[in-house]
């Protein structure tokens, strides 16, 4: 059978990606794409890449026009999703691609993002280890599900084996990440202006303030972190449209060998196949997942620092947003999760 | 007085680098330059931006080329330039651009380098501090003078003042870097073509297997560590032609407040013209200090993380190498220390 | 039906691209993969994006190790080919995307390539206009297949419908190129460095000195030009991975009127699906063709130059070679065209 | 003694460069520096890398603010100027980045720009050669000028001496160039954003509509053009901040040699500083010249095709604007031509 698809946003970033990955999906229909100042534009006029969908033109995002279809996906600003989700109470499925449903704890919401609290979806991180088990299974069957922050899934997926097995301290985490400016989507800000990016690593969100770190801390928390964590969290703008570089690190636990740090994150990913750790001495680039749906990890003990080195290579919009939002929509709907997403990515 | 001055590697990145500052040096007269396997071929077709010195030939580089000037340069490989040092006994001042007079330690040099250890030289990075004092001090007069590596001088200089005033612990530090592929030199490696590069974030020597984190460590116990130092050290090539962004973090000794912290730094370069704090809430970019001699600090402490994160963002030519080479130069024959140097950065 | 399949030159750009593809190909198994210095290894440690190929061991590219298979796909640099093709007699389809059969022209192969002419084989661009018909229709159940020059396709699809049609001047045409270097391949030579090429642009083979001249000429000529056809080409290589943006211009005929014009390029494309002129007043990037198949084609029509600009988009090692290569060998086995092959592009 | 001196649009990108540039120059004291919405802030906050003009605040653009200065730089958005030239009617010098003063022909302004036609003053491209004579000579003592526009003053300078020597047939020009967003200001649009840019070639203004083709018609026909003056010119953004690098090409006059044409180029800019002429078979990079004001220009004849190739290349704020400006300045007041200004380019 065929599901019919609504996604709005669509004149955006993860709203492209949603499209370019859902183009390929024999599963789905795509019946309505809607944005919010440019609806009635054809779609191409703003995705020019996606040739093969030229047919469709931007409706408005309202609750009437994304009803009654099988599957929403909602691409908007952070906050905005709320909004529809009460109308959209028939939809079988809606996946919110912002952060409107991703925290558990009020607190948190209010401390970073502010305004009204809504209740927490299923997260949609598939391979996401969880308190003896995967995060998979609350995605079988889900009617609702929350797709990651881009840099908050990539982290969690370089840590959270490590603190699952207790061989890393969740009280001493550093993490910096070289990212493309896409994840900050089509937003006509003066530091996204390629003028200011080319040739330049520029760091924003310095000293704790950045978005994603609660959602990490949760992330941790449901792989079993006990006490305090405490992440020291930096992005930093480089010159490329996608990517993410995360290089995560924590302290050694006390008395772990080697060995049973690396099992950690085999036994974790051995039998995934979009989250892969790299056989020891390799580290991943960015370009070798671009477009990809494939979290490359690179796994380092560094003894002399007392510490574990994860860089984790992730392509922000694809494993990061809408490859993370589709995987879990396959689950969801009992298709074969790799269903319409590649591990290839497109290099050079 | 004008200073006769060689430059050898000068069809390299570092020799290209002290040539475009030293042709604008009123002081000094570009003699001669050296190669090794271009000898013999105009300057101007390796170092096409080099326009003013088009009138000069590569020579070979040997003893007798280089003796009987002034002021010699040494843009060499690790290792190489050992051999020039002895037959340059008469020449006033040496610096020398590789790292074979950087290291005190000759058990450092035999983990990280190997080969025979020479003897220290007077470090070439002016603002760090140093036992109560500057490293300034010590290149007044100086005739041998060792410029630092590109990264460990960014990282040295982004902790040196903690650790000096024993607000941050040595024994927890993390630096990752987003650095451009010039500072690997004009090498012929498949990991350095530009279509290896374009897109993409690469990280390398990951896991504390970088030479420059001996002479980190170095210049923090000079600066006043004491105990253990432990640094989980990463770079990470980026996309673009020359830069650093280091982000070190360390955590944040007991009982010290955030206007110690603050206080560390700024009275540590609050009189420095070419190493600036920047203001609380600003963060630097490697745009705004490229060709400059400055390197940008943003300094942030992290109470959630309990982590000082420190953002430099230093032109790895530059400041980073050939800058500080003649800055040191200026110092050492008592010339004064800005000349031929600028603190503006070339951008957009 | 599941046709075998080898590529040489694996560890290559090409090569990569090749098997990008033809790993989503259900009609295909990938069986063998060569290289020459590479042999050996495995194929992830030269191509780390292709994950679902990690299986894969690079072997030895020799006559008997290609032969066996039904279809094989030679990546070898220029003149390296003719040696392997007499040995694959048996071979259902070879397709060679070196130039060794692209020229009809033994006095072109001399001036532009040297060494000893190889008879030419179908040409590889199934939407070029011929004569009153499409390139395709010698591609329909071909044994031998010359995949096109990546710039030189890019050019001839441009220009040939005007040709063909009569509306443009081929003795007064102009292209000028931005290109990534990939399609130099993983070349290692100084001026392929990223450091040299990133925030610059840089002409080459400036002149009339490029080897893809011949190639356009023979193609404008297949499409009807008669007489001289002369053409100023000029390729610069510009900072980005993978990418063709040629803008060609040419005279317009006497006498000929807007929409003759328009109608020339509409009538040549109309019924393609990856080769695609955009509506009046749109131009293309080559963001928009990045790992597709699709040439996305800008016409505009310059009366006060009296020239028609004609800016085309695509991605060198997609529609350039590889794209180009797998659409033959659909098109000659009787598989569907557009198998394995997609138009959206991966953007931004 | 030092001249007083006010920029107006100091916050943009061509005001930043005069800055950049004035701030080591010996004569001249930055009094005034002036924006639109960001009157009242620091410099610093828009200019971060101008570290030496960290005590400079922004002030309003007014023609109060802006007098009583000896220089001031307007660097507005065209048609802007024109409001404050009366009002500077005592300013000993008044040099203009925008376009307003440019163009000698109503009809031209009405066709490509619109509204208020302003006199043409004297236009800053000192080398051009006019009339038998430089355009120099205009300048010097003259106390209003037009500084060129970035693409308009590349191509000209690119063309005007095969025109002047009337080795170039002007009817049949094509310019095709490679430019950086930078050359487009601080403008905060969807298509200049950096995830728009990178990794991809972008063209725009095709066809006959960009606003630099009047002047650079105007430029040929000063530098001796009869006729017909047709230019085909297409600008393609590529993925770095500054640069420009123009391939123009023109048909070979009848009967002209080869080293006639050579001759035209070398007799006009044998002597220039900032205009070089490559040897043959030499080709120039917009790196080379990042930060100079350097034109580098590589001249090929191309006889198969019958047009000679003329490649250069520009830093389009540098050279391009402001470089230029600071260069007519320096001639107008008697100032040594080159002070603060370097031939050196910042590579790699």
């Amino acid at each position: 059978m065929s599901y019919s698809v609504a996604v709005s946003g669509a004149s955006g970033y993860a709203g492209g990606e949603l499209l370019r990955l859902l183009a390929e999906h024999p599963d789905v229909e795509i019946r309505t794409v809607t944005a919010h100042s440019n609806a009635g534009q054809p779609l191409i006029q703003h995705q020019p890449h996606l040739r093969s969908l030229a047919h469709l033109t931007l409706q408005d995002t309202t609750p009437e026009i994304l009803s009654g279809h099988d599957v929403v996906f909602l691409a908007l600003p952070h906050g905005q999703s709320g909004q529809y989700t009460d109308a959209l109470g028939d939809t079988r499925l809606v996946i919110d691609c912002g952060a409107d449903h991703r925290l558990t704890d009020g607190a948190d919401w209010d401390s970073f993002y502010g305004g009204h609290f809504h209740e927490p979806w299923a997260y949609g991180v598939p391979e996401l280890p969880v308190a003896g088990a995967k995060q998979r299974e609350q995605l079988v069957g889900a009617t609702r599900i929350a797709a990651p922050g881009c840099n908050a899934s990539t982290v969690s997926l370089s840590l959270a084996p490590g603190v699952a097995a207790g061989v890393i301290d969740p009280s001493d985490i550093v993490s910096v990440l070289a990212v493309g400016p896409s994840g900050a989507g089509k937003s006509l800000k003066p530091h996204l202006l390629g003028a200011e990016l080319f040739g330049s690593a520029n760091p924003y969100a310095v000293g704790g303030s950045h978005r994603h770190i609660p959602e990490i801390r949760q992330a941790l928390r449901a792989a079993g972190a006990t006490g305090d964590i405490r992440i020291s969290f930096t992005p930093v703008l480089v010159p490329m449209a996608r990517g993410i570089l995360a290089t995560s690190t924590a302290r050694i636990s006390d008395g772990v060998t080697d060995a049973q740090i690396r099992d950690a994150w085999e036994s974790a990913y051995g039998d995934e196949t979009f989250v892969q750790l790299l056989p020891e001495g390799q580290v991943p680039r960015t370009a070798d997942v671009l477009g990809a749906n494939t979290a490359l990890i690179g796994l380092t003990v560094d003894r002399a620092a007392g510490r574990v080195v994860v860089v984790t290579a992730v392509d922000n919009l694809a494993k990061g947003t809408a490859g993370a939002a589709i995987q879990s929509m396959n689950i969801a709907l009992g298709l074969p999760e790799s269903r319409a997403l590649t591990v290839n990515g497109v290099a050079p």
